[in-house]
């Protein structure tokens, strides 16, 4: 009988399950029981099965000209190991408002290819692996210090380059999709795989490595996300540039988005944090000037809804609680720290890296703006979050910007009550989160502070009115969810402050 | 007799002609004579007559739903004096590729409401005044030097609201245009006008200041981009509001393009300088960029052109030799100056600073980098400039980064000849400008370089194949007028260089 300790258990958040992690990993009679099923078929590994992985694994085995034989690889870890089982189970292990996740994973149950293990041993059965792990970046820095540091560790991402290696054919298409420094496919991916082949005597001519960058986004038109939309991509050489372009031709809608193709995979790995860095550096930027708004007396929303009209200003962005998100928080970093690591320049990508500094000390700013506004100190005060989410209208709490200012009301040793309509657990924090508004407003609070842009917020005549009819309460809202009319409404009863938008 | 030193003759660009400036300056028997051939008409002076100005005037000559008698005023200077004998003799003053502006002069002319005059008794007259004048900051820096100080003066701002201030009705409608530092409506022009209103003996609470920003864009659009587009505007209060309303909608198609009112004119102020700091700022972040993709073999041109393909990401900017123009070179400043001077903060805007400090030293890095890949020192080689305009396929020279590049090269004691097709003169160096290519082409250069990036440049086939018949020059294009593969058609004869674009 098993150990069961928690160490050797995954819980699946949605089923609740519990899955014994195996002692021996060994997978090998699973993996060859799966590939006699589909005998003719090209096999397609994704290794990684997150939020980017175990849908593209699903895009890949609802294919547009091909039948692949999909395998969906992960560590065995409490983290992920769930996840393996839940997709041999006949549970898809995401939750999307996107319905075209449960059709896709529908038809691959009916097709039976799509297939999930721990084994390195499926990399040996690949002739496409497609790579979507993470690659993170060690902030030193938190949203509540002052520290600026970062690092980046390659280690856990060359491990699993590694892991390829050992198995993998040696003609294999090995296709990065992680976001990853620049140079990291020529510099790092296509090396260690060289001498893996080396190794156990097969030649490296035959190796494809390639890199196109995946523009996924958790929410209502996850599949299209990646499906419909445009790609970048290049190889590493011209044979690896060809069947990465053959592959994604069978898997993407390239008639209507038709692919982009650049000079070198540094290229396309660029490309993709500079993407990100964009919007991250169009975030910090509006940062000071919301702090000039609220000097100034002025709505910096209406300014920005207004400057929005011009077809050349419409990306132009609202200031708020923070920055979250797995993407936006680390690839400028990423970005800064290849140039000095993998380039060897002597100078970082210093606005970049500012950038992201900046949008990592917004929340302590809205705790900090909010203690200058509100009447008392705020201890063991009674305060209700509405939102934890990062993003409006999905429940996605990675890097969310709602931790540094929850942190702060702790450390207050405020009662904080947490609403949000799309997240029931706040995995990062071990929390469970309500659900109903409604209930909640039956108690009062000393303070109510909008965190997240869900449109529940947003003409919630209700929530007005509950708020209007409660004692006085203070209202603050962080991202600019109530209109001028709402807040004078309120404003009869309560003080209500929104960030960036000063007393007109 | 009149002392004809250069002091009093103003000379027109376009037809040569030269007038004597008037000793005495007196206009009132022309603006009595002109008035009464308007009897029933509202009155509409335009307070300068630069790129803006002039052509605001010819729009409100030409409004919608109302006739008006309007007079365009500038000083009896040798820079402006002829703008004014210019307009009223039948010769517009400002050359565009727009045929609107013809047709609209020519309108103006058989309909007699245009008249320009340098004396302030116009204001008398008024109904309605538009600023339109220039509020510059001096800047310590310049692109050669690493100097970053600024100082903004609003002296001659405050003598052109003065002038108004002694003439003007109690009850008119000042209407101000000019991109100034947030608050200057509420904190600059409405105290000047309400004193010299105080001194004349008359009552402060018929007068009317609102603020509405233009966005004119010289060039084939140039009416249009003042009839047929969004406008943000306010008024000093709710009176002044409502008079800017009414005025705006008798010459703007606010049918098409709605009017957008904002709470006050701190607001409208801001509105427009983050409109051009976020695009200065855009530029200034991708500065870093093209620096990592020229040490990473990257090609930063076909990575943003990737990139625009989002619809998020359309107006990623491009990197280049420099910006140039009137408002993103120095609006960043006016607003951070105002954030300091006129609402008292003690910090600055930071960021926004530190974009227009990267983009002045453009055109130094662009030398240097020229430097650093030329194959000897630069000293007294002959080089040949393609481009003076700051703006692509138009003539416009101001605050242009070529003069930053050329500056270099004259220090250098290199010979160098310009060449734009749409400059004849290049009026802050007092230069007269090339206009024929391929005569220019018959001579051999050490250097070409290409400045900005007009079409007459770009997939210019005669221009590759006089080049490529020459003996080897080098060729650089600061802007990425070139493909690759006209670069490697040209480099199998030339080095050819292009500045954020790595040897690949």
């Amino acid at each position: 009988m098993e150990t069961k300790t928690m160490n050797h258990i995954s819980k699946s958040p949605i089923s609740g399950k519990e899955y014994a992690i195996p002692e021996v990993k060994d997978d090998k009679a699973g993996i060859d029981a799966y590939i006699a099923q589909h005998p003719d078929k090209k096999v397609v590994v994704v290794q990684g099965l997150g939020f980017v992985g175990s849908v593209m694994a699903l895009v890949v085995a609802n294919a547009l000209t091909e039948e692949y034989a999909v395998m969906g690889i992960d560590l065995p870890t409490p983290a992920s190991y769930w996840k393996i089982r839940s997709i041999n189970e006949g549970v898809f292990p995401v939750i999307a408002s996107d319905p075209k996740i449960e059709q896709y994973y529908q038809n691959a149950l009916h097709k039976k290819n799509y297939y999930a293990t721990y084994d390195s041993y499926a990399y040996s059965k690949a002739d496409v692996i497609v790579v979507d792990i993470n690659l993170d970046v060690q902030k030193k820095s938190t949203a509540n210090k002052d520290l600026e540091g970062y690092n980046v560790d390659l280690t856990p991402f060359k491990k699993a380059i590694e892991a390829i290696g050992n198995y993998c054919k040696e003609d294999v298409l090995v296709l990065v999709e992680t976001t990853v420094p620049p140079g990291t496919s020529l510099k790092v991916v296509r090396p260690i795989l060289e001498n893996a082949l080396a190794k156990r005597g097969l030649t490296k001519d035959k190796l494809k490595v390639g890199h196109s960058y995946e523009r996924v986004m958790p929410g209502p038109k996850y599949i299209d996300s990646i499906q419909n939309f445009y790609r970048v991509f290049a190889g590493t050489d011209e044979k690896s540039t060809e069947a990465v372009e053959s592959f994604l031709r069978t898997v993407i809608r390239t008639d209507e988005y038709p692919l982009t193709k650049l000079g070198n995979t540094n290229a396309t790995e660029m490309a993709k944090v500079l993407e990100n860095s964009f919007r991250a550096m169009n975030i910090a930027f509006m940062v000071e000037w919301s702090r000039f708004a609220e000097e100034a007396g002025v709505d910096i929303y209406e300014v920005v809804n207004a400057i929005r009209m011009r077809p050349t200003h419409k990306n132009i962005m609202l200031p708020g609680l923070g920055v979250g998100g797995y993407c936006l928080t680390k690839d400028p970093l990423l970005a800064s720290w290849a140039r000095m690591n993998l380039f060897g320049s002597e100078e970082k990508l210093g606005q970049s890296e500012k950038g992201v500094h900046i949008n990592d000390k917004m929340p302590l700013y809205a705790f900090e703006y909010l203690q200058s506004q509100y009447k008392e100190p705020l201890e063991n005060k009674k305060v209700l979050l509405l939102g934890v989410s990062y993003l409006n209208d999905v429940g996605d709490t990675r890097y969310t910007p709602v931790e540094g200012f929850y942190d702060q009301l702790e450390l207050e040793n405020c009662a904080v009550t947490l609403h949000d309509p799309h997240v029931k657990y706040w995995e990062e924090k071990d929390i469970w989160v309500n659900q109903d508004l409604n209930e909640l407003l039956k108690t009062d609070y000393d303070l109510i502070v909008i965190t997240t842009g869900h449109k529940d917020y947003r003409n919630n005549k209700f929530l007005l009115e509950v708020i209007k009819n409660k004692p006085a309460c203070f209202v603050y809202d962080t991202i600019g969810v109530l209109t001028n009319e709402e807040i004078k409404y309120l404003g009869e009863k309560h003080i209500v402050k929104v960030v960036g938008r000063g007393d007109l």
